[in-house]
Formats: structure tokens, sequence, C-alpha cells
């Protein structure tokens, strides 16, 4: 239940103010030199987007590798690795230990586990997808090597720096790009590539709604604007070096448009894979607000603590290792 | 692959013009008194879709029970289903035998697996959901048992009338709403019960977004605006004669308002569950389009055959077998 | 619950005086031309057992495939399959509907579902086990082509003919070997190769016991009696055609002894791998036995039916069956 | 891969002489305050099995606990766990590099990952196996607040002391009882309780045989001979003050003997669970072997290092705590 992939499979551990988090990566192949200076500068990513968007909680994120590496080479058995936290500050939280902060985890941990780690949000806290992280760039490493690239960008996004001014937070929506993916990716009844990355990207704390290629737009559209003509590269003029020599004309064959967003049937077509994911604002604002606290009484709240304004600048760095695990994962599949 | 589900699984099997379809639920309680009357009024929910949107293919959809009943009660062991394919016309497809349709799973199939089915779309075809509506169903009476109800509506649609004459198709949106719902479904990195929602609805052949709550909506919404306050529900006059019996106080706690779509930190928070899906136009117009064969090469192609003119009535029904199989599925998981 | 395998996956379904019986294989490799002749020459394996250790039921055992077929060839898609039941008496079993059997599944059946299908065993009987030997056959196939062959024997037997007579029944020992495996197969941890064949041939209803080269009889020996010394090929003038044209010096490298059983570490390393398992009598004696009915009282039961009085030759294609299985399905790991 | 059970999950990670050993288990129940003196005494019979049979390593095995935990009690989150390895003495291992000890994993994994941990066995060291002690000390604490308890004992084992002088090593039978199992547990087709308990046996490192009940025995012994009679244990006399107490009779049922060994139809009966598991001789012995080199040059290897001459007496705890994750693991599946 924390773990997630198939062949490529990763499992997160670890609270905001626990001892540390880290993961486990299991499936990941032998002989891999791994690439740590990538590895931290996707952490930096993370960490970096902490402008006038970002808490001010300060954490070296230093990783210690603690198994399945020989001298940076991967062995094929399970990489474990784990960050300390080390600018816990519990006491910020002292005063919500009881009360359920609105649109928080709070409450719904509790319903669900009769307990909860009320330091920093506990298992909920946006600092466990760290993990993710240093997967993700381990899955980009692996993809690199097979010419496949991922990318993201933030397409909407609130006055972030009106928001704090307001006490308050703002959302926005990320888009991502796969280049390079194969066609044949993604299995054609349960496991399409778009369940598997719709999957993927619900893993992300904030995220609300996903969508591929056109999307929801596609509601309003005719199936004679939406459908992908197929063409021939060739005679497109269009240029791919890895593909043209492949002996067989099927792979010279590509769409003129991509409102399928690079996948047909649940199958990746060759054609990039572009999705968007809606993030909503992140919960904590400083402003005060209408709660009930565990005994179910009314109150006030006021957050304190250190929060962001908006999840999108770290959440780049995220959805990317995401969309990095599936695709690794789904390649795997593919070479069997 | 074929398979979706933890604990209460459904594998389907079958391909349009195949011998049958039909599928494989493991994992159901046993002891139950199947409602086949409910069953089969599920099934014509999809048939008598056949209005004005639908294709002309007539099939009586007679489900053969081969396993796990005994005098129509669950036995503990596989439900074994499948429906004959009877009204077959697979000289309908010759024609486009080496041809691929644009925005069709034709291209991505033969790219994965070196073979395709070309009759009818093969296990592409939206024939091969029937298996889920029986499953749904299946799924929805357990549910019926502990209250919890599952119902949808169209929220948009293009002018399906108009894209007949045009010899076009069109593509909308469908709301989902599941309500009676216990506080706790859904674990919290990976299965999230919103993932475990996306990743089922995008296994529906046409699905190109998901969104919960306010989705899409809230990348344009602050904080304050969006944050559900949580209140107690006889403060604020509300009646829930299941849970206000409970001795625990904490169960008689609800949100005044409902952006989060009754999903917090991956986990029900006992309100509705609120989600949309939306559905691309159906890809086979009868209207002249652009492609290429096997070999590469330019053509013409015109989809004969006998289609949807919009996919949404028939998704209903889909849709809301789906979220019964997430939510029987969760259900099992929080009972451990 | 009712699947085995991780990328080649036999779902199987049915009861013995059900409907029918049958299986779904998911992960199929795709354009393989079925070799019908050698399924039915495995079924035959099953049925022609039937002798004097044999019951009496007559089967046509006539399968029918209901999907993943385009004119015999695989497509990639789940393949299903069913044999009706025919030669039904649930009348022989009205007797017994209330009474426990002495070492049959009745009362544990009970005990877990609160309800059995007490017409012939129902899902316990061994007739279920006979989707095995059609995915084994399949399985069989496809190794085949990878100079993978398995093989077994009967290597420990009661007196049979005596047995009937005196209204018994007998147990034995079943050895396997499966020649032409590749070094490599299996997961070092917790899914070695040699767990994964216990966990399998556990799966046959009267396995009692099962072993891995010397097996238990290692318990009374020395390391320096059953450690195999490795040894070059070439030195010791092995032939092996199909590898000792490898570039690879390591392949060219064997055991001089296989108390291994070919499996050291969990993983194969290239020898025969040889494992063996003990099948205890059939429960099914025609004596008359004391036991309790479902109210807990004491009664006399005479086991009337149609009975085999001895496993063992049935066993013989279901234990290679399952080594198939599990080997195809290991096979399909290591291409990752 | 790394990992066992279906709802109750341990993952492990770890080479012998790589940074540290752990594991991630997830699923475990919520607010279990874990009996950490327990979990150490558990470890301790791992460790003092450091007499005439064991090796001379010394750890202190000091667990770290990372995450999952608050004030003791568990979260419902995963709880991850490492030691460090301390004593590693890579340059024992130097000597052998490039060398394959007879029946030991080094080829075995060579062949398979291309690559290995040579220091100490890396992961296929018995020091990897420390993990399932701690998490099977916990799964033990939930069954004992269910009455079960599992206990084990060596019933054949050779001359240990005699084997150290002679540079030799010896290997045994470990049995293995629970009791107190309430009938029901394990799943009837692939998953039986016995089936998965072979499969978690397998997992220890020598482990060469598993039978239940009269296993091996039961191919010599006629039907007559092994049926177990049900009894009703008040007309027995027999106590169970759990049980007694429930309304329903089927409960106060038993059977007379045991040659099932608990297990009927691959279906718990609520008698005790007997096993046993069958152990070689552990392959690091000191006397000078013949072997090969990586390049499969002949050569002769004396093994030095610090190695047990017999692992039975470190493997009771370890069979034990499989044991106790597999029951914990169905127990669960029991109340779904």
């Amino acid at each position: 239940m924390n773990t997630i992939g198939h062949l490529f499979r990763l499992t997160t551990f670890g609270e905001s103010h626990g001892t540390a988090i880290g993961g486990v990566i299991d499936g990941c192949p032998s002989q891999l030199k791994l690439d740590f200076d990538f590895i931290e500068s996707e952490l930096r990513r993370r960490k970096t987007a902490q402008n006038a968007t970002a808490s001010q909680r300060k954490e070296s994120d230093k990783i210690e590798w603690l198994s399945g590496l020989l001298d940076g080479v991967t062995l094929g058995s399970p990489i474990a690795f784990m960050v300390r936290n080390e600018d816990c500050k519990p006491e910020d939280y002292e005063a919500i230990k009881d009360v359920y902060r609105p649109s928080h985890a709070d409450f719904t941990y509790e319903q669900k586990y009769g307990i909860r780690d009320w330091r920093g949000g506990g298992r909920a806290s946006a600092r466990t997808t760290l993990p993710i992280v240093v997967a993700g760039a381990i899955a980009k490493q692996i993809l690199k090597e097979k010419d496949i690239a991922i990318s993201s960008e933030i397409t909407a996004m609130g006055d972030a720096d009106q928001a704090r001014k307001d006490d308050d937070t703002v959302g926005g929506i990320v888009e991502c790009r796969i280049t390079g993916v194969p066609a044949g990716l993604g299995e054609p009844m349960f496991n399409k590539f778009s369940a598997e990355l719709a999957h993927a990207m619900f893993s992300l704390p904030a995220v609300k709604g996903f969508e591929v290629g056109d999307g929801f737009a596609l509601a309003k559209m005719k199936g004679s604007e939406v459908n992908d003509t197929f063409i021939n590269k060739m005679d497109a003029g269009l240029r791919d070096a890895r593909r043209e020599t492949s002996p067989e004309s099927r792979v010279n064959i590509t769409t003129l448009t991509n409102h399928s967003g690079g996948i047909q049937g649940g199958i990746t077509n060759g054609n990039d894979v572009v999705f968007r994911v809606a993030i909503k604002p992140i919960p904590s604002i400083a402003k005060p607000q209408q709660t009930v606290n565990r005994a179910g009484e009314p109150c006030e709240i006021t957050i304190e603590g250190r929060h962001d304004v908006c999840a999108l600048p770290r959440a780049l760095v995220l959805v990317e290792a995401l969309a990095a695990l599936v695709t690794v994962d789904e390649m795997m599949m593919l070479q069997i």
C-alpha cells in the first residue's frame, strides 16, 4: 500500500517529524552506475523552490544509502536510502494536536487509524514525497540511456505573492511531457498507460485532477476535430534518427496532431505523452478558520508553523519523478 | 493486467467478435444471494442507451453463469460468467484490416503485440466493458446492504443528433456521486481513494480526464475559498440516522462544503465522494478520413460498421460500475 | 487468490458439479500458434490414468476456447477456456450433504465460507485441477522453443491393486526434472525458484511434502558430502551444443554433482532442476468411517461415489504443468 | 520480489557487508504498543545460538526505528527499521572474490545480475534474515493477543562438535507447531495455508525440504491409516475455553488424530498446524575444495572467514518468525 510499481517498485516510509524518511527501490536493473550528482540536483529542484512560495523549514536532505550498491553500482538487490529529519519543531503543532485543520488529512487519518502523528502532518506531510524524487531521478537516468526525456512546466497558477500578503494560498496546473517513448507501452484493459499515470499523479498530496492530451476540452469537441491523422514520417519530412533506421516501416508512422496525448486505446503510439495535473491551493492558510476539535466542539484555528504558499514550484520535479517511475516500469513490462 | 482490484478482483476476457466475452470475480463474499434481476437491469441500462446515439449491433447479452454459485448463492469460490457474441459481422471490417483508423487502438495494439484482432476492434472494442457492468452490479448489491449508493449524470455533452447528421461524433462529461461512504477508505500514499478511482475510470476506452471535487477549477481558487470547514452534524441540525447513534462523537463530524469531493489526504471523510470523467468523441466517424495502411502508405478511409454517435449514455452505468468495484474493494481493506 | 503467477498468470474457476470449469491465462506471449493436439494429449494423460487407480466418472473434457485467439494464434489478450461438467451425479452426494468426510475439505470450507458446494467436493474436487493441465501444456510449448523440457516419474507408491480390494487408498512420491533451464531463474530473497516451485506444488489437493535436490536426506549428511563442485564443461568433456558457442566462458560452468537440485541461493545454476512431492492417500475410502455431522453429532459414513484409489498416475501431468507454469513465469522475469 | 505477504507485508534490504540491513513492514495494525523487549529477546535467540555451532562475527545488532511509530505505538504507516553492519571484514573475502564457492550463491548471483557483492556473501548472506526476526516478533505479538502461539524444536541434527573438529558442517530438521489457529485460514486453490508456509520457509537460505503433518511418510501409508476422524470436543472431554462458549456447535469439532498437520483442503481445521523443514549443511566448510574461478579455470579453495558449523540453532527463531508472518497475514485475510 506504500508501494508503487509492478516491476520497478518503490516503497516509501517516514513521517514529517519522525526519525527519517526514505525508500526501498526493488527491481532496479543491476550494473547501473548511479549518477549521484543528478540525484542531488533533482533534490535541489525540490528544495530551491523555497522562494516566495515555500516554507522556511531548513533540512540538509543528505541521502544516506543503506543497501543495494557496491562502489556506487547497483547490485540488483533492493536499494534502500534515507534522509534524517533534522529541523523538527513539533512544538509548532502542539496547539493543533486535538483540532482538525480544514481540508487537511488530520480527520481522515484519525478515522482510519484511530491515531495520528500530529507533528507536522505526520505521514500526510508533503515532506514524505522526498523519496519519490530520489527514485524518480534513478528512473530518469535509466530512461536517458533510452533517449526518453521528461519535462514539465506550470501552465496556470494563482498570484502567489499577493496570496502571501493575504495570508492565503493558491493552486495551479502542471503540464508534463514525455518524449521518446516507444509505441506499445501500457496494458489495454485495466492498466492503460493513462491509468497508470493517473494513479501515480494522485499520489501527490494536493492533486485533484488529471487529464491526457486535450483532456476535459474534448468534451466540447467533435470526433472530426480531435481524431489524430496517421502519417508516414518520411512523407512528412520528419526526422527520427533512432527509428528511421529500423527495418520495419511501421515505426515510421506517427500522428499529425496529438489530441490523444500520445496514448490510444491505453497504449502509447510513439508520439509525445502529454498530460496535466490540477493542484489545489495548500490548505494551511495563515488566516483564522472555523473547525471542530476531536470532541466535535466548534473552535477557531490559526495555523502557525512553516508552510508554502503554493505547491506548484515544488510539484514539477515530483510530477516528473512519478512519470519517470511509471515509464520505467512499463518499459520493463514491454521487454518481456 | 486484465485484472482490477486488490481483494475484490475482476478479471475480464474477450474480444468484440470472438466466441464470448466474460469475467471472473474473485474475492466476492460468500452466502450472497445474487439479484439477477438487478444485474439484468444494469445490462439493459447499457443496451437501451441504444437510441439516437448508439450503434445498431443487436446482442441478446444473455449471461451464462459458469461457476461460484449454488442455487444462486455465492460460494466464496470464483464467479465466472460469459456472454456469447452473436451478431458478429466481421465482413464489415475486412476493408480496414490493413488500415489504421485514426485515434483508434489499431496501430498501438499492433505495435505492442505484432498482431491484432481487426474484427470489430477486438479487445479494444467498447463491447469488452460488458463484464464490468456485471461485476459492478454485484458490487452495488454488496454496497446497498451497507447503505452506500452510487449515481451519475451527464453534465456536459455535444449535440448528438446534429452530429449524426454531420457524420460526426461528440464527447462529454459524466459526474458520479457515491453517498453513504464511511470515513477512512483509501490508503494514504500510493493507493489513495482518488488514485484508485482515477485508475479505474481510465479503464474506460474513451476517458481522457478525471477530477475529484472541484478538480481543475481549484487551480484558479484560493485556499480560503476552497477549504472545507469541519462542523458537528448536530450543531448543524443535520440528520444521519445511521451514524448519530454511534457512541463516538467523531463520526458526527462532517464538512460544511465539499470542495474536496469527500476525499482528504487521499482518504474518504464521510461526505459524498464526487468526481467527474471527461469522455472524448468516439473516433469512428462516418466522414472520410486520411490515414496510412500497415505498409505506411497514405490512404483514405471511410468507417462503415455500426457505431455510436456518443459514448456518454452508455458510459453512465460503466462509471458507476467501476466506482462500485473500487468502493467494495476499499471497504474490504477497511475491515482488516 | 485463485490466480498463480506474476507475469504469466493463470486464474481458474469452477466446481466439480457446477456448469463448467475453466481458466483465464493472462500474459501469454502473442503470435504463438497453439498446439491443440498437444494440449489434448496432455489432457488424455490425466484422463487415461483412469485404470485400476482411477474413478469411473466419464467426462468428454472438450475444451471450448472463449477468447484470446485469432485462427488459433494468441493475440496477447487473455486466453479464456472452459470445459463443461457433463457426467454429474449430485445424488451420489446427497447422503453426505450434512456430514464431514474425514480428511476432506468439507469441514474447512464450511468454516471458512459458512457454505459449501457438497456436490462432488465442489471447488475442492481434484477435477478443478484440469485448467492447470491446459495452461501447463501451453507453458510447455513456450518452453520447448527454448529447449527446456519437463518430465516426471513415480518413485514411490503403495500397492494400488491391493488397496482397491481392501476398500482403501494409497499415496506416493513423484519426482520431477526440468532440463535445459538457464542459470539465473528465481529471485534471491522471498521468491526463490525453490519457493515458487514449492508454492505451486502445494496447489495440488493431496500434496503434503516438497523437497529440492537431496531434500530431507541432507539433514543426515555433511557439508563435505553434499557440496556440488563447480567444473568447466569442456574440461569434463561435457557437450552442450546450445551453450558452448557462447562467447562468455561462465556459461561453460556446471556442477559435477547435483545435490542442490539445480538451485543455489534460490537461483537456478543451469544444471537440471530436480524436486519431489509427497502425495497422501486419497481420503475417499470405501470403508465405513466414524465422523461427525454439521450438528457435531457422531455418525458413521460410507463414501459411495466414484473415486480414485491413488492420485499418483494423474498427478504426473499436473506436477509437470505446475513446474512449467513456474518456469515460464520466471523466464519472463529473467528477460526484463 | 524482496517482499513477503499480501496484507501484512515485509520488504527487506541489505547485504552482509553493506551499510545496513533492515526492513519495512507495511500493513501492521495501528495502535499496537510494540514490545521492544520481546523483539530484542528474539534477536538474542538468533545471536546466542553463537556457541559451538556459530560464527564468531560480533554484531551489536542494535535496531534503529526509522518510521511508523509515535511513542512506541504503531501509526498504521510503514514501520521501517535497520541495523548497521559493524564488524565487517571484507578482507576475509578478497581471496575468493573471483572464485565460486561450492554450493554457495556466488555463481548463480553472478549469472543473474552480472555482478555480485563478494563481501561476506552479499545479499545471499544469512545475515540478511535478521529483519525477518524483527518482523516475526511483531507478528508474534499480534498473534499472542489472539491466543495463537508458535514454537519449534530441532528434531534431527548431525554431530556438530565432531563436524567442527573435522572442518565440516552438518544439517538437520526443524519441526514447528502453531497452536490456537482458528479454522478457515488459507485460500483453497493456489494460496493454500500449506503453500504459503512452504513458500515462506524456502526463503531461508539453507532450506531444501518442507512437509506438513505426516508429510513424506504419507507416501507409504494407506488412507484408512491416515484419515483424521472428526470428533466433538465435548464428547471427547476436551476443553477449549475460548471456543466452547461459542453459540455455534461447529467450532466444537476437531480431529482425533492430526496426520493432516492441521490443514485440510489447504485450509486450517483448528487443530495445531505442524510442519517440518529440512536444512542442508552449511556450504562454508574449512576443508580445501575443488572449484572454478570466474574464467572457468579449475582451482582449489579454502574458505577462511567466520562461519557456523550448523544453521539449525539459529534457524529456530527464523522458522517461527516466518510462520508468524504467514499466520498474521492469513488472519487479516480471514477478517475481510
